[in-house]
């Protein structure tokens, strides 16, 4: 997507130098940062301090970390021992073990002196297919907000949505933006709520930049406006990404999702959640009971990025630290409050007939020869 | 209550000098700044800058500021100029008009010369019953504390709460925060989850500051998290003030409390608003139709007052502002939401019957001898 007019990934491979490159998140509104992967640490750091972030940039990022780990030793226990390093940068997006995963078994079998580049092609695969899998996420987000914006009114559809899920949480287009993008490419008229998503803010920081520099009319809003708006009449449908979804259809997401989605369920408003299938965990049913909630630092919270009066960038105290402080940073929106899933695949409803149709196809594209497009 | 083990009220008359003092709330939790208010305007700019907030302190205050007001000037024109003024200063809270009007009450009649002592006279009232109104809201949630205690299990009693209606939004005690003094100073093992309550993070920066400074165990999150906490049964109670509630037991407050409301019924936990009679508005009815919701600048959400690197007390940009920013103060809670309203007259459930009753015991107090005690 762009910025400043010019098209931009939010990770490449530098064409003169092959140096993996990503945008640096967490300096963000306020600069933009392009900086260099170039060791297995380097990438693993990256995931962790979230200058990634967002469940498929995570994965696609640690694909690309173990093909630098493999750079260095290609043997099995470096391997073994990369792959273990990545897996724990963050606990709670499934793509991050599918990513890794995929690697995996791409490499394990072959010599190791093939499994860099084996490694590199897969990351680079992993890439592309989640820039295609966005585009058809927002196709198919499209097809509803066209419906939802003509039963509205003449006003511009209003659209509530969390964190950020948009081009900088994927490799392009993003999951709950992409339907955004394609439906303001096509005319329709709309405006976004950006909730800000304290404690880090990648609605205020990383949404309102997205949709700025696309042209999308939006707002910025704490996260406690949410339910005034919609109890008011304000918001038409509400629009996020997943880090995990279940076989059941429970949602699990940044903090915060939950209170939209029961504020939406209160006042009768569509509650989607877009996502590429690969988030989707087939061994898991209950996400209340079975995936596990990433607790983070205290400073989190009470530390923030800021531009200060004197116009230095710093990162300062919101409050002391003489409180103690608790950081969950997910948390789980049942299935029954998600009016359906919006995948690369298609619109499924959360209820067992819509799931079971959602695996049935997945398995079908398994099974088929363009499996894995 | 408690600062450094020091007794201190949120408002007062310096004994040596008689001039009005206050603490300085925008400059919490960082400095401890104690600042007099010597004019009508000082009084006015107060509030409007959220020097003093919270409901029953700024009708406090608006009292004492017809009283400065009256200082300067005792006549009919400059009595009613100087009302208008105050009661511009903040659209929402009820207790700054019943406050007004009691002073305009008291002095209207009265020759111009005695106006201004007479005046002074009902502020130090307002104040003195604000405390024995507290005590009396903290006596009466400490007995609804005390039971869900009992039932809980052996854990400290799990209460969360929104915004600060503590004692530095009254003049002492409190009105949500009274009975949790109560039940701390009874031995009632407990433990309270501070919603920071952005954009002002009155949570992080007031509430937490009381609890740590009268000893209360407590825990600060992100407005976000609140949803999670209560699903994974770690809330046994919410309990939060009120800024304006209607007849039918609607309870207006700061952004964000229809949220947590919303969850708490979702999870059949007890949600208990904690209010002085004085912030019921009798004349009206729908909480979400008939209450003006104050729309507060976009600044309030950019710009946060922080602490820098270098120690510096700042106030610093979140976020740049080529973004439209919305900043509505307050939500709308609806009446089928709240377990029960703690008063200084009993607890009283907010259906049809337990309103009348509620209005009843107003009635019947008002009209009896010891009437505004």
């Amino acid at each position: 997507m762009l910025i400043g007019g010019r098209h931009y990934r939010s990770i490449w491979l530098d064409e003169a130098s092959g140096r993996l490159r990503i945008i640096d998140q967490t300096r963000l509104p306020f600069a933009l940062e392009v900086c260099s992967l170039d060791t297995l640490e380097d990438v693993a750091d990256a995931i962790s301090t979230m200058k990634v972030r967002g469940a498929p940039l995570i994965g696609a990022t640690a694909a690309h970390g173990l093909a630098l780990a493999l750079d260095a030793d290609p043997g099995d226990v470096a391997l073994d021992r990369a792959q273990a390093r990545l897996r724990r940068t963050r606990p709670t997006a499934i793509n991050l073990a599918w990513a890794l995963d995929r690697v995996l078994r791409a490499v394990a079998p072959i010599p190791p002196e093939r499994r860099a580049e084996r490694a590199r092609e897969e990351a680079i695969a992993i890439c592309d297919e989640d820039v295609t899998t966005c585009a058809a996420i927002g196709d198919h987000g499209l097809a509803i907000l066209r419906d939802t914006a003509s039963t509205s009114s003449e006003k511009p559809l209003q659209i509530l949505t969390h964190c950020n899920a948009g081009w900088l949480a994927t490799v392009d287009w993003g999951t709950a933006l992409a339907p955004v993008y394609k439906a303001h490419d096509d005319g329709i008229p709309l405006h976004v709520w950006v909730d800000e998503t304290r404690p880090r803010n990648q609605g205020a920081s990383l949404t309102a930049f997205e949709l700025r520099e696309h042209g999308v009319p939006h707002t910025v809003v704490v996260d406690n406006a949410g339910g005034h708006l919609m109890q008011r009449g304000q918001v038409d449908l509400v629009l996020v990404g997943s880090d995990r979804t279940t076989a059941s259809g429970d949602v699990c997401n940044k903090i915060g999702t939950y209170l939209k989605a029961l504020a939406a369920h209160a006042n009768g408003i569509p509650f989607y959640v877009a996502l590429p299938v690969s988030s989707i965990d087939w061994s898991i049913d209950d996400g209340i009971r079975d995936i596990p909630i990433e607790e983070r630092q205290a400073d989190e919270v009470r530390l923030v990025s800021v531009r200060r009066s004197d116009g230095r960038i710093d990162r300062v105290e919101l409050f002391g630290d003489e409180s103690p402080v608790a950081n969950p940073a997910f948390d789980v929106t049942p299935a029954r409050y998600v009016s359906g899933l919006i995948t690369e695949l298609g619109v499924f409803a959360t209820d067992r007939a819509g799931m079971r149709d959602l695996l049935d196809r997945v398995r079908s594209r398994a099974a088929s020869p363009v499996a894995g497009r």
